[in-house]
Formats: C-alpha cells, sequence, structure tokens
C-alpha cells in the first residue's frame, strides 16, 4: 500500500473510509449470516432485497444491510423534516428530487408515468404481499442491522435527522468488516 | 423475531417465506459452489448470469439459480400456452407485456429501438459466442438447479405450465438454504 | 456434464470459459477477500464498486475485480488509440458510442441530459471525495487485481492497447476461480 489517491494521503484513505484495522475477521473464525450493499432505489430492487433480509433474519440468520447511493432514500422519513444547519443550494435539489421514503420509490421497469408502480402495489395488496414499509418495519423487529452509508449522506446532504430512528452509521469499512464475517454477500 | 409484518403474522411469514428450520447449514459445514438470484430480465445480465453459471458447473461447482421479478421471464415458453385457471386483467397485461423467453430479452443499454439487441445478437453469432437459449440448455444438462420464485409467479399470475419443464420451485427460503451452503453468492 | 451447447462441443466450452480445473479451491482452504464482478458501466455503480475495492485493500484484503460488458469501458483509455488490425463496421460504431475510460461514464439516474453527472462530480470535487480516476490508481496501487473479460473483449472488438496497463486479461473461469477462494462476493 503505497502512495496517495490524490485528494487525500492514504492515511487519511483509512480514516475516510471509517477503517479500524482490529476490527478485520480472522480467516479461521466462522462466517455466519447475510450482508447487503443495498445501492438501488428502485422500489422492485428494494423489495426483493428486503424479502430476503425478513427471510434470512425469519431463518435466525445474523443480517447487516448498507445504504449507499440512491439506497439511501428507502431510510428517509416521509415529508418535509426541519434540519439543523443549512443546505447548499445541490443538496435542497437532491432532497427534493430524490424520494422521501419506502412509499416514494418506483419500480424499474414498466413504469408507465407512475401507473406500472401502482399497478404493483394494488397487486401486492390484493395478494397479501407485505408493503415496503411493513417489510422494512418487520425486519427493524427482527434485528436486521440497517446502516446508512455516511458517505452517500455527505455527499448528497443528507442529514440523520432525515433518517429513520434505529439505525446505525457508517463507511465502507463498516460493510466490509460486516461482510466478511457473513456466509452471504450481495450487491443489489 | 416479535410482532407482526401488517399483514401475515410472523407464523406465516415463516410459511410465505418457505422456511423449513431444519434447512440451515450449520456454520461448521463447508461451504461450496455458487447460488444466484436471477432478478434483471435484461438480455446483457442474463447472459453474464449464465456465462457464470456455466462456467461454475463445468469447473464441477454445484450451481442454483434462483429466478425472481423480471428474472422470471427467462423462464417462460415462447409463444402462448393454454393456461387452466383464469387471469385477472393486470395478470393479463403483465403477461402480455413482458417479454416471453429468452429469445425476446432486450439489452439493458443502447437499444436503439431494439437495433441494439439484434446487433448484439448479430454479433455474438458471428463470434460463436452461444445464444442464451443454448446456455440454458446447458446450464440443465450440467445439473445446474433452476428455481422460479413461487412469490413472484403469483404476483404476476404466472403459472407452471408457462415455464421451462425441469425446474424446481421456491420461495426466499430456498435461496438463503443454498445460498448459505455455497462461497459465491450473486445478485444479479 | 453431457451434450453440446449448440455453437461449441463442451469440451470447448472448457476452453472457452477458460477453465483449468488445477485453479480450483478446495472446500477446505480458508477463503480470503473480495471478488467483484463489474458489468455496469455506469459512474454512480462503478464509484461504489472502486471505494469498495479500496477500503478492502486498505484492510489488507486481497482483492480482484472482473470487468466484463459495459464495465469494460471504466478500463479504456482516454482518446483515440491506434490499433493494430482492423475493426468491423460495428466494432468501430460500439467503440465510438461506448464511453471511453473513468472520465466519460455517466450517473445511472437523473441525467437530466448530463446535467445530473456534471453536479455529482461537483459535488464530489466539493466534498474531497476522490474521483473515478484516482480511486483507480489507488487500487492498483494498492495491489487490486484488475482483469478484462477477454469474451467480452472479442465480442465488443476492443483491443489490449485500448485499454489500461498493468492489467490481466482472463474469461469466466479466472472470475470463478479467484471468487471460489474469496469470502466476499458481488456483482455491480
Amino acid at each position: 500500500m503505497s502512495g496517495a489517491i490524490g485528494l487525500s494521503e492514504v492515511s487519511d484513505l483509512h480514516k475516510d473510509l471509517g477503517i479500524a484495522s482490529e476490527e478485520i475477521a480472522s480467516p479461521e473464525q466462522a462466517a455466519k449470516g447475510l450482508s447487503m450493499v443495498v445501492f438501488s432505489g428502485d422500489l422492485d430492487k428494494v423489495l426483493a432485497a428486503m424479502i430476503i433480509a425478513n427471510g434470512a433474519a425469519a431463518m435466525d440468520l445474523p443480517v447487516s444491510i448498507f445504504f449507499t447511493f440512491w439506497g439511501l432514500n428507502v431510510l428517509r422519513r416521509e415529508g418535509p423534516v426541519h434540519v439543523t444547519g443549512k443546505k447548499t443550494m445541490v443538496e435542497g435539489m437532491f432532497g427534493r428530487m430524490m424520494p422521501r421514503g419506502p412509499d416514494h420509490l418506483q419500480i424499474s421497469k414498466m413504469k408507465m408515468g407512475g401507473l406500472g408502480t401502482r399497478m404493483i402495489k394494488r397487486e401486492m395488496a390484493k395478494k397479501h404481499v407485505a408493503t415496503l414499509t411493513q417489510l422494512i418495519q418487520s425486519a427493524q423487529e427482527q434485528g436486521v442491522r440497517f446502516i446508512a452509508c455516511t458517505m452517500s449522506m455527505d455527499l448528497m446532504g443528507i442529514h440523520k435527522e432525515e433518517l429513520l430512528p434505529g439505525i446505525k452509521y457508517g463507511n465502507v469499512g463498516s460493510f466490509i468488516d460486516a461482510a466478511d464475517r457473513s456466509r452471504i454477500t450481495l450487491f443489489i
């Protein structure tokens, strides 16, 4: 490990990435459970992620989900939130353009101007599939660890008070640490 | 594990997710092989999935693929199929709008109104890359387990007689069980 | 393992897939590190991949990244490159239409005709997040193995002289071999 990465020295990189070296699992240690990155903010992909998380938790596996980039929107509270500290114009724009919480996500295909999302939701209700909000609640009740990516929060100007209660905050080091102790690792 | 998930009690969740607790791998058990979720129905992504599956099977690794959401379309038979039992109007619409089988998938980028897909297919043929249909056949011949997600089938109103022969049916519990015994886990 | 896959015999498949059977990890061998497929050529997804790769390398884990399909564009050198050997018309077209290197990738959402990408890049610079080019350099300096998928190169008509120096070339067998020795496996 040598050299700089341009804007930050590697020593900073360690800090920036949230890495503490004592966190690393030893190779002998048995890996267990599921670690996911939820990068996507598409309703269909996030539903798949939460169904997998609930399934694994119901099978008594430890589950960690790291929400980053567009996936961060899954954790946003509904409606406007009073934020201490000002947002820049671009941060404000991101906040308004991106969906505010699980109820506002759109599916990735057959969008038809929002009609596809409404149709899928109606079919889910008719067939007694839990809503995304219910799956998130159930996962939290089952002890699934939700981790918000602080680098994405910083980039998009999302503050802690805009996100769900009961979640943790971490950086890429938190994900790698969890993933390195898990049997199942997925990027969604 | 406490509380309800809204539409179903947690006891139902176990049943809904297709989980039998004796299925769980013990942490001491050596993990082996490859388990994939194929969520996407894009030609390029499904090609990548099937090339990885064939490669792993050729290296004598056990391979399981769980087809869910748009990925379910990969398993559909071509042409209209007589279905016992009526479809609702929305189910019928899903059936007609979504691609019927591997030959009807489109690539995810450079679509150019279908031209991109035709160009990629022509290049693949010219360069003797197997078609998606051939890769699926080869995978089945090599013993790759294909599992159709029954929750997605129910949601989209897809019936068993509309899907390929020789496949299995399962729920998220089937995927987690297989993934928990595998070294390599991917979400595509 | 029986039968043909249509265009190639299975014996060819082994060769085509770049598989040498002595490469397979024994089940007893401890798995370590991270293996990723970078299939996507979207700026946001590739950034996530490179942040994860740098993080894992900084935590002293061995990291391999297999660049395939659209992901191959991440490895392209900027500007026109003199290529020995002629390209077909379609290959030339692919080459011109697809982004040439990390600086030309676009984000997958909120594109707004290129404005979204410029805005994200400006926010990254303002908040001292390393650029994609810097993250790639840093990963290479930390010993991350970059593997270009030769099947994709062949399909898209991309030649070795068009790609970054210091990378390796391999086929799906290279990815499965690396992944089978890794704890963390991701498809991005």
